[in-house]
């Protein structure tokens, strides 16, 4: 009834091919607009480690290495993002380039364990999907994160822990290296400066016969001079897709197998498209007490917080009044990014579709 | 000056004692309300794992073995609590007693692994300080629970895994055990059954060249029969502190150092004295990508939603959304609880300060 009268009013006026030319231009308008408002936008953000890091005690040199690898990691990253890949391509890509590097504590560079071993945990989230994997305890594996992205895509597990990982990650065909790989002579002798402190704070403790909370421990596998090690990154792709992943070589001086937050989905990685894709880097035990980066995610989802808000809450408040210390990098579904650490700095930086690399070191 | 005109009044009228006695007795009223409201209040919940457990299936004998070892389990914990004793306590308790419990797939009565073995894993959360311990993969710490206890308290480390966890256990006195000492005849056979039924299904792919998605997988570690053994208790006490514990030998035939939901904090277990105390059983995966348990307690902390609503949502719709199944138990700050299940059955009972304990099976 509508349509006749209309049709007989255009007929009336002879401007139904105007009509038709005028909607048509509109359609298309719309349709490319769709298409192209997200085939630009992508985030990418990258940490190495947070900690007591400051620029006094910082030479000019390894300001620039620093600096210069992590450039190189969002370099990385952000060319597969620039090329409409995947959230979870550019992450593991990120995190691989941090592995191999011997400046971070994480893969080739890793700290090494009481006895002497490196031993290396990783994990990865698709917020896509939700699906997640995960590898602790791992000592021959080169790119811990690869591992944890084939147990998610190649296995029905989430979590696997040492020699059962690294059995499945040869049978995958990642790259298996000698243990001997991942030596560096720095994290060897930071290793034997924690043996010695811990040798001098027995001997103290034992002649003032002090009740220490933990005797088995003493200063370490506490993080030693307050760096907490861990690579990570996160990244919101042209497909508005989120995606987080992390990897660390653990605490110098660790004992019994001790895991940190790093493989820990909810605790060191978390990411959801709902909401946010989260990494963080700390003194893990906290951070597996607060299950730090879905509660980020979790405040903005059921408290309708910004990820600005959400991110300081956890970092500089709950983290700090639990006893903890560390940061985050996160990056949210509308590509907001948030950075906030408690320590004295963070290795951090982040690109963006427009603009180039931008990295930060101190506060 | 104000106190002399009283006191002058007061003095003229000759009431000084009187008033004197009548503030003492509302003083002493005040004082015995706020110490006696919380004395009495104490709740207790566990479980026993949740799957397909049909009353079909089961033979009355067994139907009673299962609600007789639940009701023990209740009443050593709910013991503890009537004492005025921790919510840690006694949830450490309840789980050792499912734990020592063949009938259970936790501690003695553990499922193997692929290559034979009983690998352990646990964690307990305390709700009133955040604190948490867990072990993973432990095959001669006798009551996996205590262990996750004694790395709560006794080390600066929420998580230990392996041999280490082993050697810390020992070195704190725990029972170590020969890991003989898991072996039940109707575990191994399932796992016979289950290397049987892949060796068909390896057959049938080989022959029909099918791309099965997870070839090195097939049926198993998949759950055998649909059935999760894990057990786990939590508890509100007396002066108001909540806890939580799982424990497991996780799921039959299980490959690569596989770790499922039980000893990560904030997917299997979880405990805020602001919130919930929570412990899921289930298709661990699906845990470990819901963050299941902290998800309840951010759903009430940040989303203002009860404890049935926000525990429902979870089990009851985002789990099965995703693909898993399984169930939980939980007890609020308040003593609310809730045992939501999305499986045929859920071994699961409470018991409160006034009542008797109460033992279900199915829907």
């Amino acid at each position: 009834m509508k349509k006749t009268i209309i049709g007989n009013l255009l007929k009336k006026y002879k401007m139904k091919k105007l009509v038709a030319l005028i909607s048509l231009f509109f359609i298309e308008k719309a349709i490319s607009q769709q298409t192209e408002a997200p085939k630009n936008k992508f985030v990418l953000v990258v940490h190495g480690g947070a900690g007591t890091i400051l620029k006094g005690q910082m030479s000019a040199e390894r300001e620039r290495a620093y600096t210069e690898s992590l450039k190189e990691a969002l370099e990385k990253g952000s060319a597969i993002l620039k090329k409409g890949g995947s959230a979870m391509d550019a992450v593991e890509a990120s995190v691989r380039i941090l592995e191999d590097n011997a400046l971070f504590n994480a893969g080739k560079g890793a700290v090494f364990t009481n006895n002497g071993k490196n031993e290396l945990d990783a994990s990865i989230m698709n917020g896509r999907t939700l699906e997640a994997g995960a590898v602790a305890g791992v000592t021959t594996i080169k790119n811990p994160v690869s591992a944890a992205r084939a147990v998610m895509e190649k296995s029905p597990h989430v979590m696997m822990t040492g020699n059962g990982a690294e059995q499945f990650a040869g049978e995958q065909g990642l790259e298996i290296v000698d243990p001997s790989y991942f030596y560096t002579e720095e994290r060897w002798k930071s290793l034997q400066k924690a043996k010695r402190e811990d040798s001098i704070q027995k001997l103290k403790n034992d002649s003032t016969k002090t009740d220490h909370a933990f005797s088995e421990f003493l200063y370490s596998p506490l993080p030693v001079g307050g760096k907490y090690g861990t690579v990570g990154a996160v990244a919101l792709d042209q497909h508005g897709n989120l995606a987080a992943a992390t990897s660390t070589g653990g605490m110098t001086n660790k004992k019994f197998g001790r895991v940190g937050d790093s493989p820990i989905i909810g605790a060191g990685t978390y990411a959801n498209n709902k909401t946010v894709a989260v990494s963080g880097t700390g003194w893990g035990e906290y951070f597996i007490r607060l299950v730090m980066a879905k509660t980020v995610s979790d405040m903005m989802e059921f408290g309708k917080m910004k990820l600005d808000a959400a991110a300081d809450e956890m970092i500089m408040k709950r983290l700090p009044d639990l006893g903890g210390d560390g940061g985050l990098i996160a990056v949210d579904k509308d590509g907001n990014i948030a950075m906030p650490f408690c320590s004295e700095g963070m290795y951090r930086g982040y690109i963006k579709e427009a603009g180039t690399a931008v990295v930060k070191i101190y506060k």
